[in-house]
């Protein structure tokens, strides 16, 4: 009985709290308190009809909020959720009050004063995760959802969130566990020179793991784009119409998600929706290496952004023609295929003597449906990826699946080399954890840490 | 029977929508919805368990909120309120969502295509007032709570919205009508000449209920620096040590408020909490009218900061000693007994030649708890009013309480100049009807538009 006890007690995780809306001024704000503790604390400082701890789940509560003095903070709703129905799959509560920070500040530091600390960021999706309730890539998904910022971005991640990554890695899992288990019990029977699975058989099962990883792995530049956009770059001589070409995309788009301002002087960023996808603008000075030390500061910004672009808008107009010389300072730069040439100014003169990938008027609008065509191509691919099927968009994932890969590979030259089957056994076994770190299956206290520090604190 | 349905249905209020929490990225979100068709939208775009309309009032149910395409926008939970237990009075929900604006929106502009509009500033709060729930003054004290940003505005609006301003009221108003009733009474009966209320005895009322008033009304100086804060100006000659008492106050306080950078140059603004009152703090520049342009900007907004002022802290040191010029100016720009004279850097000389109200070293600390005291005393004066009794804090309050005292004053008038019973009668229903404004009971649109476009949207 004591030992049992003193495992319950060591067991017993922490009742945390935290701010769960966003700071500021509104009209309500939540506090969120989760673990062993919930009930109590809130039954110390809260009188309402019935106690909390008497309350059924999923059931909200009126009454008030005292200080230790008995004075009245403000009149609250709370609501009572019982584990393992709730977020974190502890006893948990929400504290709604007048959205006040005063209020807020107030009642927060009355519970640290009782047997409560304050959340890391993300503890109350990591404890989700530690309980069994998601796996991790779904608490990833989370912080992408809360980010999401576009149709599909947000689309992308409530595809994680729903399990569709997590359901294909663990199919691979599986695959590969059966796979290892046969391999490792033939070593068991080695003297017997008994044969489970087939050297053909086996060789089979890994390529098959690797196609679907590799289907896996080029859903990544896709996943990536859609889940923080796209980097855009205008490059382009004065006067051919940068300034009016953004403006162009600015208006047309008409879902400019953010406008934020130049914190230097020569490289403005605009954020807008393109049929979902989230397109960043930089608008650059020029590229080419100055001696004045002002201008050269700009165009070393400007070389910089071009570099880490996705997309290189390489804009030129009408009268001028393409000019080479910039180009090739481009190539320089950049990819060649992430370059997008542009004439504008189509409208000044009838018959083009110049060629470029695409000709527009940002005065009258022609040949832009065409830009924001190319624009969109230039970023996602042709691919088309079903919304039900499941999309990586993760770097971590990413790097997983490659890692999963690269032993398979190994695993591969093992069977051609005609190692013993114990260097194939860990290949396969390396394999199937590094799929297990996708999900959280294996994990550590690092990748915990380095994922759930990521989230805001209160969620 | 037609009658009434038309009825109903001319009483039927719009459902309305916001968000409830502050806009941004947080942990969740929470979108508010009231009004009669609030179930029924719910259930047009959200999968649960059970429907919304099916559900006991204070619960709460996860589900799926769905787009018009079908596509899943997010997982939710929704808290039910049935009218009249709910805010506002009315059926109404809250929708928990992930705290992404992108979803927030993408929910709002989904209901706002079905039976649903967008809330005004304060309709939530407004709608509480008009279903009775809580009276003008309470719905007044919710805007107060959820901008205290002190210990001492947060109680003030607490007494508000817990009542005891509209008690007292109430029962002012009561004595009012009684009165009042007699002498109508009387007024029925003139030809009888029944005295149904003495001359001394009513006098004795109006006398009673003046006094009253004038209670309240000596209140409102306490009550406004409770709920706005004390501005204080700084002023004093270069190399006074301006700053460093500055920085002292600031760091001895423990309690900046808030930092507010100096829209101007010459005019910075700190905000702290000393004892529970909001002080703010501005340090001026010269207050001499100079004829250098942009000085003379300066000095004009230094001189406006002075003339708002509710204590002038005048800072000398002890070596130039209280430089009589400028406390001259002084004068001219603010009352005399707003001035508190310090004398700065008595660390320097131990014999003082000069006499101030406050002798201070900002070095040392010598004599700062006598500025704060000095503080708080000429901001909130001698008076200690208990948690218990009524404050006045509200502008509007106090100009209703003015004009009642002055429609008794009137009445007392009438009485001593034996005017007919209808002057009397008149006067006091007068008095009456100021009261009522106070807590609504006799309203008209201005006045309410006037109270809740100073809500947040969600309120």
């Amino acid at each position: 009985m004591d030992a049992i006890n003193i495992d319950v007690n060591l067991l017993k995780e922490d009742t945390i709290i935290a701010l769960a809306t966003p700071s500021g001024i509104g009209a309500i704000s939540v506090i969120r308190i989760s673990g062993p503790d919930s009930f109590d604390v809130a039954d110390s400082i809260f009188k309402g009809k019935i106690k909390i701890a008497d309350s059924l789940s999923h059931t909200i509560h009126y009454g008030n909020i005292f200080d230790n003095s008995g004075s009245l903070i403000d009149d609250v709703l709370i609501s009572v959720f019982r584990t393992p129905n709730s977020y974190t799959g502890e006893d948990s509560i929400e504290i709604s009050t007048h959205g006040s920070p005063f209020i807020v500040k107030k009642i927060i530091e009355l519970l640290l004063e009782k047997n409560v600390r304050m959340a890391e960021p993300g503890e109350f999706t990591k404890r989700a995760f530690l309980n069994g309730r998601i796996d991790l890539t779904q608490a990833e998904a989370v912080i992408d959802i809360i980010n999401s910022r576009t149709e599909a971005s947000l689309r992308g991640a409530r595809n994680q969130l729903d399990g569709l990554l997590s359901a294909k890695v663990n199919d691979l899992r599986s695959l590969l566990i059966n796979s290892s288990s046969y391999v490792e019990l033939e070593l068991d029977f080695a003297e017997e020179d008994i044969e489970l699975i087939g050297h053909d058989e086996l060789l089979g099962r890994i390529d098959k793991i690797i196609f679907e990883l590799d289907a896996l792995l080029s859903t990544y530049s896709f996943g990536r784009i859609v889940r923080d956009g796209v980097n855009v770059a205008l490059v382009g001589k004065p006067n051919v119409g940068k300034s009016s070409l953004l403006n162009y995309i600015l208006k047309e788009s008409r879902a400019i998600v953010s406008h934020i301002p130049g914190t230097t002087r020569d490289v403005i960023r605009e954020e807008v929706s393109i049929d979902g996808i989230l397109f960043r603008l930089f608008d650059t000075a020029g590229i080419r290496i100055s001696n004045d030390e002002i201008e050269k500061e700009g165009v070393l910004r400007s070389r910089a952004v071009v570099k880490d672009a996705d997309v290189v808008l390489f804009i030129n107009d009408v009268e001028q023609g393409i000019d080479g010389d910039l180009l090739e300072e481009l190539f320089l730069i950049t990819d060649k295929e992430k370059i997008v040439t542009v004439i504008n100014k189509i409208d000044l003169k009838t018959n083009l003597d110049v060629k470029a990938n695409i000709e527009v008027s940002a005065k009258t609008g022609e040949g832009m449906d065409i830009l924001f065509k190319k624009l969109k191509m230039a970023a996602l691919g042709t691919t088309n990826y079903s919304e039900k099927s499941a999309i990586v968009s993760n770097l971590r994932h990413y790097n997983c699946l490659k890692k999963a890969k690269a032993s398979l590979q190994n695993a591969k030259n093992s069977l051609f080399n005609k190692f013993s089957g114990e260097f194939i056994a860990v290949d396969l076994r390396n394999a199937e954890g590094n799929l297990g770190e996708i999900i959280g299956a294996i994990t550590s206290d690092d990748i915990l840490n380095n994922i759930f520090t990521k989230f805001c604190i209160g969620k």
